[in-house]
């Protein structure tokens, strides 16, 4: 039984109607706890189907903590080889999710203000990613991710540097503009937000320099952002070119390019 | 004289003047529609000329229906073999667009409103794409097209990894910023607008944080926006690489690699 | 003499003295020229040194005046086997812009106003163009144009898509924002301008929807913008990496690898 | 002692405990002098802790001076072979930042504006680029630097083409808006603002067009501004993309192209 249990609650098998069943199911739920939570927002919708929303959401806690039981009690199925299966599951990313998105409704002594617990449940949007496990898009996702692993270092050194900028930009821009504009720019952290809105060229509007001297400067980080947005765009870019020219690279020279099929002569 | 109909209703051969008479007719007719939609939302043009923009209407629509009939009639001869012509092109994307922008105007039971006939007639600036079969850049078209295609799943799984971006900043930024500014952030979906004007970059500034955490949530997502323009970009930009790069590395292998240099068998 | 002026007014060749005072003097004029238009429209400056202004406008009509007939009458030393030179010279791009910026001075009848006086000296500005000739960058410029001539079918193609993506976004933005913002969206031409400003994600704030149906559009609009500003930048990464491809490609090719330098037997 | 001491300021060998802890320390310190300047740019913590920030300044202007005393002392180690190991290490850039970073302190007759000695202060800011140096982000940094290196002559002429095409634009723009808004546009230098704001897609709208032949031109602006983003966008691709692939390249040549397949020889 422990087995059958498995085959349903893991992916779907060809054939397999009851684990596709189970798949839907949990993903319906998932998608309706998403769409609650908005509706929840609209104050007059929360106020006049209270009891209705705190029902959905004890369904859903419910049936949330038997899926994470039943994972964790055949977690020896997934792991076969491992010491300890339960363990290595549950410090898995995904369990670790699942777990922080039910947790909070057990533990009485956690002061269960309504903000921290809409937080708490929007940790079970991270579970709608599942959604490419099933789906056609898998592999698309899967270069996607290969392409972001690899260009990772990169990234980081180039947010790095345009944290630095940002920091830069942030403290020449106070002195600059806080004498003419103090309620703008009343302190680096204020005039950090204006530096963060500018780089990323979505200008807000909401604060943008006055004076001569700060548009000049505000004007080159300006320019620089197009060279800071430039930067990952070129990473990634170049990620893409290089994992798909590997993989048709790849197929080239498995084809048998490599030899010449016929005299078996070494080609190149 | 059918097959004469064909000739001159499908893309003009060279020499053909009639058939060239007939497509040039038909594109002015549908650049007068669009600048007939342009100018009727010129209120006082609409009032003045109002008989004028329904005569140029009613013959516009006789114009698109008789082309549409002819068009069924001479379908068998589009496609010689197929053993429901007509219905086979009825079915194709152009012919669908062609009917549903003359249909309404036939049903007598569909309310006329006016906004709703606008909307139809602006069906008709999708007939403007035919502009590229008939031009010289019908080859860049098809390029950017086959690029388009090819690189269709990842855009996909990089718009369903933005839009999960988009619902989670919408969420945690109603969440903070709601008590502070309740008519700019009344509810999630208003606050998914904010989420979608930052990470697009556009940046109205008619929605924005004004708490500390909400700027500081925002400041992150911002950044995250970069890395989300980044991704399309980059993947167009890898597809257009590839599919140059294919181009020119066909002309190459077949300057010599399609055989092997040693038996001179033809290589796959 | 008629050699010794050509030598002068072309390019300067290495060592040749009165040809690079005349570059540098002429562009000297040019740089000047662009700061008394900048100079002008402050107010005070204007009217305080309106003769200076005055004066430095006939000098420098003067100079470029005689530079244009040296290099008409020079022409046939430029292209010395043309059946017309001057008349070829004529008609290139730079002769044209350089008779276009001057002759306005010489024609009585046109009248002289100061906003189109102002815009034919901007014409002046294209003349800075030639700053690529003369310095270090003149590769790297080549590169730069030979990328945008080889995307261009492409970049057209990519902005006629745009252009018509934008067309259909302010006809339906102006049908379903009109009635509850007509001072914003009076007419399909002003929601075009919201159009733009969405589209190149430049979002000026200005104009935008307030509507929900209108708000839904426009976000689905933004995140087709990212789209748009992908394509050419894709384009314009696929056609660099080509090109720079080709040239290192080219260089090795050509280093002898094609054949083995010391048995000569053809390699590949 | 001198050896040591300069092993000691150097970067850290594995092992050498002092040395890394000196390189933290000095981290640490300039990470504090950067927090320093963003919390006294709070006006109330600014004056309650007036002294402490004067005693932290003095501190690290100690450290920091003694710092660059001890790396001149043992540059001759540092350039074994040089002839002015100590100049050379003057004149290179960290030391010049380094020394302008601290020189203001020791020089009485310069007037010790705060806003003036803020900005000096910030030039700490840079020597956290050395984190780089330090951590395991130096390969990707490499990597990025020497992109950037190979692109630099491209990247300066999309920025002269650039600044040229907002020059052109300010002047229209000045020209076009002037006579309608002339508080907005009231010289050739505030239309500047308005052309770097749009051109890079920042789009603040404190300053935008109102004419309707100023909101044409504004939008063939805006579309170009997509253009030039795209261009150092694509350069930064193209040039990681060649980086990338000449790295890779480089292995698969040491794969057997380096010697000629018939004769053995080693090629170039």
């Amino acid at each position: 039984m422990k087995k059958r249990i498995f085959a349903i609650i893991s992916k779907a098998d060809e054939g397999d109607r009851a684990s596709k069943v189970f798949d839907n199911c949990i993903m319906i739920l998932i998608v309706l706890s998403v769409v609650s939570i908005i509706l929840e927002s609209y104050r007059n919708l929360a106020q006049n189907y209270a009891v209705a929303f705190r029902i959905f959401e004890c369904i859903s806690i419910a049936v949330f903590t038997v899926e994470y039981a039943l994972r964790i009690w055949t977690a020896d199925l997934l792991y076969p080889g491992a010491k300890h299966p339960r363990l290595r599951y549950m410090r898995s990313f995904m369990a670790v999710i699942d777990l922080l998105a039910i947790l909070p409704f057990f533990i009485p002594f956690i002061p269960l203000d309504l903000r921290f617990l809409r937080m708490v449940r929007l940790l079970r949007l991270f579970r709608l990613l599942r959604v490419f496990k099933l789906g056609r898009y898998l592999d698309a996702f899967m270069l996607l991710m290969k392409v972001i692993r690899k260009s990772a270092p990169q990234l980081v050194v180039s947010i790095i540097l345009c944290a630095f900028v940002m920091l830069f930009s942030a403290i020449v821009m106070y002195t600059v503009e806080n004498p003419e504009q103090p309620e703008q720019f009343p302190n680096v952290i204020s005039s950090l937000w204006w530096a963060i809105c500018t780089l990323t060229t979505v200008g807000y509007g909401d604060v943008y320099p006055v004076t001569a001297t700060g548009k000049l400067f505000a004007s080159i980080i300006s320019v620089i952002g197009i060279g800071i947005i430039a930067i990952p765009t070129g990473i990634i870019a170049a990620g893409f070119s290089s994992v798909i020219h590997e993989r048709s690279g790849g197929d080239k020279e498995s084809d048998g390019k490599e030899y010449c099929p016929y005299c078996g002569h070494k080609l190149e």
